[in-house]
């Protein structure tokens, strides 16, 4: 628990690559391997594909820009740019001076962040990387003079890859957020995270972390709530990870909560992102205007390592 | 300043590769692009290459084994298992579950570490990462109930790639460190980075780069000291990033401080491992028995991107 309960994420914002195409056309250029339907059944509909080499650095810039125009704070008083991504894609293979051409100091750079503001790239938590992320950014802020840490997260599967994995289908993102001292909203409440590392090489181990995916989510969530002395009828929302509906069915069933607690409008919009599902779900809420002042939301996701992860915030 | 002064570095190893080559072997092989006599002058001798494939893999298993053999901590209060490199090589290119397979959790796994320990790889802040990391760690267990985080750092260079960087000799290398609760030595009195972020395309900024290293080098040290309320006459030992000891002697000068105080040993035993100089010179001056208890150390890095790092210890 954090002692100071007013670090929170005070401004949000994301982007999709401008191409998203449906179950049909996927199925036609041998982007998906199970049928139509199964997917269909499972609550997905269309996902976004980036065409872009550079998407993910354009993208970043943009809303780091914009998350910088909207918060009314001395570019010093950030004291943190922390970078998340679930695929590390970009390290240089070079041997020359261009293997330290870091893609998180050149957004440093172009956001015309203070020298103070700490870069560094955070990657290898899968689909919770982001919420530890957050996690870390308000310990940080906690035993800091800073006032904010900006946090940017993206990716974008390989060219030609499957858009399926696993059942769920995937769209490529880019997503951004501002955890700030006495945030007006989303206050941190409570972060807990449990990694199966004994799963660390998914593809060996496809059905067991299947059987253990429901248990351990369970699990993570009650924990969480339990640590911000909640329990699950104090949660207004549930922000999911944009996995298929009919696992969300079948966890808010072990949880005994009603699946109208599921924010799941971006499942059929845009299927799962690796890193941004939450922001960009907590983006469109807010957006919507179902939130209120006060709901406690549950934020979960697994990511593939294995970590089961929880955040708890209160709008 | 941390709040809770007692969090430090509690224990530390690392591992070198077998194989070591004097400058005439690395000039005969085409590994060094300088004159042999240059980098001789420069304080250099050998360094250390890497010939296994799974260098990192096996000497970080090892190291993190060792620490947690000598530390008499139950595994559960281990919250955050940290890894850093400079030189992200390791990513997958791969579309299917093995671009999952992290190494980070890999270790967490082969560490037998708990649900609990939060497994992250961080990276692109070059040979800065290391003392961020350690700061991190620190500032992340005094808003946390757990006793320690431990944080592996490694890195090698390409296969053929030339041993020298800017002048520097370049070691292959990995290392390890407990940061821990009620530390008995090298407690964490203050950090301070500054990063220049207009310097992130490393190779079209050389020369810049060359003439904004000193006057910024002399200036984060003294913040960081101005920080601690120390004053560089408090400082007992400098424990350097291995890069020459010429610019060692330049940056003594400027500070006024004798160069005595700079501990350059392994300057010519190893040259600059990008992320290990500061663990592996720590660990020989504490074997060697020249460190006191309450002697200050000033940790001091430069990492290409371009950040300058200071961090200091009470031993």
């Amino acid at each position: 628990m954090l002692k100071q309960r007013s670090i929170g994420i005070s401004h949000l914002d994301y982007s999709l690559p401008k191409a998203s195409y449906s179950l049909s056309q996927l199925k036609q250029s041998g982007k998906i391997t199970s049928n139509q339907k199964l997917l269909k059944d499972f609550g997905f509909e269309r996902c976004f594909i980036s065409e872009q080499h550079n998407f993910i650095s354009v993208a970043l810039k943009e809303i780091g820009t914009s998350i910088l125009k909207s918060v009314n704070l001395p570019q010093a008083e950030i004291g943190n740019l922390f970078l998340y991504s679930g695929l590390s894609r970009d390290a240089a293979q070079s041997s020359d001076l261009s293997m330290f051409a870091y893609s998180v100091t050149k957004l440093h750079h172009e956001l015309n962040l203070s020298p103070v503001a700490n870069p560094i790239k955070l990657t290898e938590q899968g689909c919770g990387g982001t919420l530890s992320m957050v996690d870390m950014a308000a310990r940080l802020l906690s035993s800091s003079d800073s006032q904010a840490a900006l946090c940017l997260a993206a990716d974008v599967l390989p060219p030609q890859s499957s858009r399926e994995i696993m059942y769920n289908l995937i769209s490529d993102g880019a997503g951004g957020l501002l955890v700030q001292k006495d945030s007006p909203k989303n206050k941190v409440i409570s972060f807990y995270q449990e990694t199966k590392s004994y799963y660390w090489d998914t593809q060996n181990h496809e059905e067991e972390l299947l059987a253990t995916y429901f248990p351990m989510a369970e699990r993570v969530i009650k924990v969480a709530l339990e640590m911000a002395n909640l329990s699950l009828e104090d949660v207004i929302w549930f922000v999911p990870h944009n996995v298929s509906q009919r696992s969300w069915k079948i966890l808010s069933e072990l949880l005994g909560v009603s699946d109208k607690k599921i924010w799941h409008q971006n499942i059929s919009r845009l299927g799962h992102t690796i890193s941004c599902d939450h922001i960009i779900n907590l983006k469109d809420m807010e957006q919507s205007g179902e939130l209120k002042s006060g709901d406690i939301l549950v934020l979960f996701t697994f990511g593939f390592g294995a970590n089961w992860t929880c955040l708890i915030l209160e709008h």
